[in-house]
């Protein structure tokens, strides 16, 4: 049986391994750690409240000693990170600081770094961040590893694959990515520099499995500018695009397309005008003069001379998609004739809300095109047939699915297989495991670090638990409903009719009869009790009423209310 | 402009028109009603606790007058039975009964009989109904009505369109359908008989829109067959098989294939096991002696002699498929090589549960299948060439898409305009709308009769209303915090120190310093106004607290719980 040793490299996935979003992952040799990315998820139907979920970092917390070499982010999405400055604090090390930042070294191309200090100039707390803006093909010397940043399409910009040089042996760490010939302002897969990494040897790949039960191969980028550029001929109204704001490649093609047929740009979102701003300061998005209006300015055009690119394909709240579709858009109104293109996918949870947004397009008679009608939206993650190409690129000897759910890893394995990886070579594993990795085996330990959610609520991270969840959710269900009853010690009973607060169970103006029986319960309980003389076990009380009330209500209604009982003694 | 007039048919949506589900019309010729379908739908993720939605029927019981000559069943699908048993004590005419039931005579095929019959025992305070089986091409009279039954393949047996006969002309209601050369245990779509009643002349087609928005044509059964023959060809282990217990066609091929390949059937979940009993008592489902086999002798049997058919394809959470997952199940657990087949497609807001789900199938090395893998479910309704094929059959004058969202009615309506029929001529609209249908014109009532939401919480019907529902969503969000203070009426302050009870908010015990400068603000509050003589406004007193300690609580955590301020004078 393989035994773990000093000599070993560990991995440790503490988020993005079983699920899709909140990559971060950690690589220890000896005393030494390194750590790839640092992103958010979005909650579950079942966290309400939850604003997001970030990785389980008590690993480095319980292990102040390990010196933390530094931070690679492969690049701007939020899933890789957007816990930065939820993380940093917690990782600071005062010793590190001689006038410069407490926090290790980062390093990210130079659009990860702008994105990353904008997003940082919320939180006011943190103390600057030092991060380092490397290109495509440079080299970084970090404690015993060597890394080396290569070029990865994908559907932002900015786009690291990661070749690691370590003490047991070549590693890569693929990103996100696909393969794209035709990608928007960027150079395509180098296939070249892919190969001369494969040829240097690759004892792990660590290989991106969000794609992995998708059959062949992602959409080229070509196609989906091709059917864009069929709306943008045909349209005589407005075309409004909504997309993600970190999206830039999309944008870039609605913008290209819009100069094409001669419509001005109007951007809406702040999310979506920040990245935008970012880009093109840095050269990534090429946008000509006196081509962006205002919201604003819309109307002093021909509507078949406008586009709008804003926020809200996914239906949320407060985004710019949904308050023109509910008229509370400052300047900004739906027309007869407006053409609304959803160029993304619809992430799984929102598919309703997406139906009630067009629905509501439709009723006020624009015309939706979504990427279920046609290919006007590719995913940024290989497929298939991409991630077995990489693999024989690669020719690893140990293989580790990464990014995805548990489904994905599994397909992901099955496609390893294929390729010839033999199935003990495979890990397939979740957050919180430690791989053992060394030139001969791979194999996990047995005990794993802690890698349960932590939720952001509001300005509280990670103290919302399963309680206060668990509550949430009963509360949605079936409401709650408080009991007050005053209690004379001296008499021994209730002194007057106990008050009745309830909320989310029934209309209470409607239920006289139901809180007149429910009044005279408490006080039969409670004089029951009280009466008997000596001291009253009050616990016992406030259980009887939970109980007694509960199965009461249940009966006449069938539901289950969280039910409050307050006794007060006078 | 078209007048309203008492010689118009009226046809009243209350249900279907603008969602999917909850399906019901009425037809009213002067004074008389017939009904069409009787259906519920599940509620959207903003309802929580709620079970689900059925039709608004206050037109009906504002016109008690109006006779209702009877109800059509078109098939046994809930989202067109589910809302009887809530409806009809609602329309009972006592006058009606001659020692027979009150509610207005039904009329359905044997299968719908049988399943709405079914239904009904659990709804013991209800009098028994009046149904009357119907077999393709009954014609029924009622009242100014006359009705011919057709059949339709759909993806459940006995499913009728309806040719009506009406004082001003002809219509048509296809019922939920889909045109199959190739149906299980059934008779192919009868197209000569389609084109018989295109004959007689059509003023009025009312068609299903729920595959408006899919290209090409419905799924064939026999590429379905042919595809899990594939599965059931291969596997070694057991296959278990869910699906939705209503698809009994999906249930026999199941079955079918088990006798074939030699596997024993265990049918597992009541409502599909109670489906299955009447289906084959009625003969329309095939189950060959000796195949079925109960859930605690599947282990007597080899893994590859094993079929097991389940509900809880969506990830229901009492289902058996979530049973077995969570290993909950009285007797069945899963084993490595198990092969699970989702046959059926996923409800749009169940993708996360149902990945879920799966993602825990392969954590315990069973194989998973799934529709977007292969296809091994068909849709039960029809697609764009179909719906062309149906209009070019039918030729009516008028064109109403029924049956889905807007966006789908929306794009049937464009499908009708290709198939030449004029745009005029075309009606998109909701449930609550007047349609006035002549000879001459269509057109919509300026008023529209009452269609919003009746929601079915427990036992309560309609008695969860906007109040009630936006109470848990905020409860759910932030949770609530209750404040109970004491006060000396003589004194004129607070005597103890309040009581503070919050559920879903932040955990209580961890937040002593929040606690302890929320009481002391409490308490300022209170004594400010109780101690400056005279009587004391209470109301505005919790208002106070309502908004200082709201906004306090907010400023520490950014969370707004529903605040519920309590105070007893004493």
């Amino acid at each position: 049986m393989a035994k773990t040793s000093e000599e070993n490299l560990k991995i440790i996935p503490l988020g993005g391994l079983g699920e899709v979003g909140r990559n971060m992952m950690l690589l220890e040799y000896k005393n030494d750690i390194l750590i790839i990315d640092m992103g958010l998820r979005f909650p579950e139907e079942s966290m309400p409240g939850i604003d997001f979920i970030i990785p389980n970092i008590s690993y480095l917390k319980n292990n102040k000693e390990k010196n933390i070499l530094g931070v690679l982010i492969t690049h701007a999405h939020y899933d890789h990170i957007g816990a930065i400055p939820y993380i940093t604090n917690e990782i600071k090390n005062e010793k590190r600081k001689k006038g410069k930042s407490p926090y290790p070294p980062f390093f990210a191309s130079a659009l990860s770094k702008g994105i990353i200090l904008k997003r940082q100039e919320e939180f006011s707390n943190q103390e600057e961040l030092d991060i380092t803006a490397v290109k495509n093909g440079d080299r970084v010397k970090l404690g015993p590893f060597q890394v080396e940043f290569f070029h990865q399409n994908h559907n932002i910009w900015g786009n690291f694959g990661l070749f690691i040089e370590t003490p047991v042996g070549n590693i890569v760490n693929t990103s996100d990515f696909k393969f794209d010939e035709n990608p928007i302002n960027d150079t395509p897969t180098d296939f070249k520099k892919l190969n001369d990494l494969g040829k240097k040897g690759i004892l792990l790949l660590m290989s991106d499995s969000t794609g992995a039960e998708e059959e062949g191969h992602s959409l080229s980028e070509k196609l989906i500018e091709k059917n864009l550029e069929e709306i943008f001929k045909k349209a005589k109204g407005r075309i409004i695009a909504a997309t993600f704001s970190s999206l830039l490649n999309r944008i870039q093609q609605l913008i290209t397309l819009s100069e094409k047929y001669k419509r001005k740009v109007c951007i809406e979102g702040y999310s979506m005008r920040t990245n935008i701003e970012i880009a093109q300061s840095l050269n990534y998005l090429k946008i000509k003069k006196n081509l962006l209006i205002k919201a604003k300015d819309v109307n002093n055009y021909p509507d078949s001379k406008v586009t709008i690119i804003c926020t809200g394909a996914q239906g949320e709240d407060n985004a710019v998609l949904m308050k023109i579709a509910n008229k509370e858009h400052r300047f900004l109104r739906l027309k007869k004739g407006d053409e609304i293109i959803f160029s993304s996918s619809v992430v799984p949870g929102n598919e309703r809300t997406v139906q009630l947004l067009k629905d509501e397009f439709y009723r006020q008679g624009a015309v939706v095109y979504h990427y279920k009608m046609m290919d006007i939206h590719a995913g940024g993650h290989a497929q298939k047939e991409e991630l077995k190409e990489i693999i024989n690129i690669m020719k690893p000897k140990f293989f580790l699915p990464i990014h995805g759910q548990y489904s994905m890893l599994s397909n992901h394995k099955e496609i390893a297989k294929e390729c010839g990886i033999d199935e003990k070579n495979i890990i397939v594993t979740e957050n919180g495991s430690i791989i053992n990795l060394n030139k001969d085996e791979i194999f996990l330990e047995k005990k794993n670090v802690p890698s349960s959610y932590i939720m952001v609520d509001g300005l509280g991270v990670g103290d919302v638990g399963e309680v206060v969840l668990r509550d949430r959710q009963m509360l949605s269900k079936d409401g709650m409903f408080v009991i007050v009853a005053v209690v004379d010690r001296q008499l021994g009973k209730v002194i007057r009719s106990p008050d009745i607060i309830s909320r989310g169970f029934i209309y209470l103006r409607e239920s006289k009869d139901l809180l007149y029986q429910t009044r005279k319960k408490v006080i039969e309980i409670i004089d029951k009790a009280a009466g008997s003389g000596g001291a009253v076990n009050w616990v016992y009380v406030k259980d009887e009423i939970r109980n007694k009330i509960g199965d009461f209500l249940h009966s006449k209604t069938k539901r289950r209310p969280i039910i409050l009982p307050v006794i007060i003694e006078v």
